[in-house]
């Protein structure tokens, strides 16, 4: 399954949540995609940042597409197991993910992701994610 | 602090995205939260299932709301790291999350979680969680 | 593969870091291992407490073996991905860990450890881990 | 505390486990560390491969040191969590460790690791680790 931008796309609005959080593809390459989604103010946490879980679907949906670029055909990458370490508060207007696949396999791939908060057109890590995707037969 | 359920439902009210998955907190002890929202379509995986990112938050702030109820006065809990692993598809009518401090510090306190799915009166074990939650002054 | 008590000690004694360790299984269920192993003075942190290297290594053999026992005939258990939170320094004479199958499965396996310091017969648990483990064709 | 290389040394050398293993530091820098260890017949697994709580302790020590360079005067860096990811069986003569801070903290720093194994000048990735350090008072 070869996925250029406008098959990634589909992917991504094939998926409610992605969709409801506003998140789009921005580029693809070989076990690569960058993914952005807006700031608003019902993704906010208490604190007056955006909350985790948000970056952690970002960072989750954009591995997994990673993945699911590399799969073997007749497989979808479906995430086994998930870590995100918060670096900073994020706050600004925009998302950006960067999402890689560092080892490919047939029945499981390692991924990571980077989420930076974008604000007067500056970029700030704040968070970094790995996670393992299980490459599982679409029938199941 | 301490935290009863009415103060940890202004807890959960006052973070529009908790707001915005319709999570309610349901009972609250010493180290313990349990909370639940319900599945509503826009949580959706393209798979069909809840979306891993729904459980991630889920679990993620009721396990901070659990470390902020030990938490010394005026520090608040925030997520350092989270990890989440996914045991099982997630479908039915309600999430229901057990939270609970393995390790309460003056710093740093342990937590883990467990994510259920409820379908016609069935609940089903679907994510396990783990987070290390700083406890910070509440002035950064 | 079904292990008994006599099979899962010859398990161990094939692992040479597990030999060097001391490490020796204590007692097994259904998806359920005990092990222990000795706390020497050359396995120590600069601090004077076991290294947490050590106790990883412990929880790693011991979920991978809880693992194994309930593979499928002709593969491995293999360790994915490792997590382990460190609750409190681990000081006495000998460290015991509790590893358990939490969702046993065709090709991935999800399993959790405790690991305990004791000293004059007190148990402090010290470290909680989870890990993904590969259920891989004995061949590769 | 600054660390230089013999500072790094002395550092290692005091914690007995990693003398045990034979690890020594290759390298220091603005929050860098390179270590290096001899793969030894007592280090493997049954399988034949080096034990993965072997790799697991190299990227632990190695992350706490970087972190110990960039911690403020008076404290330790401990281990409040690990993950390690195993991308291949790790096969050859050497060990070597990558550790690098991410984000220094006052209290919390995190960190990251690469795992190689030499054989033949050859080196291949094998592990990833990513740690949350904390920062506590030497006194603790």
């Amino acid at each position: 399954m070869t996925l250029d931008l406008p098959a990634l796309r589909a992917f991504f609005h094939r998926a409610p949540f992605m969709v409801d959080l506003g998140v789009e593809p921005l580029s693809v390459g070989e076990g690569r995609v960058a993914t952005g989604m807006p700031i608003t103010p019902r993704l906010m946490q208490h604190t007056g940042q955006v909350h985790a879980g948000v970056m952690a679907s970002l960072a989750d949906h954009s591995m997994g597409s990673a993945a699911q670029g590399l799969a073997p055909a007749g497989r979808w990458a479906i995430t086994a197991e998930l870590k995100t370490s918060q670096l900073r508060p994020a706050r600004g207007t925009r998302l950006v993910c960067e999402a890689v696949v560092i080892k490919p396999g047939r029945t499981l791939s390692f991924t990571e992701a980077e989420v930076y908060a974008e604000s007067d057109g500056q970029r700030t890590l704040v968070m970094k994610a790995s996670a393992t995707m299980a490459l599982v037969p679409a029938s199941d």
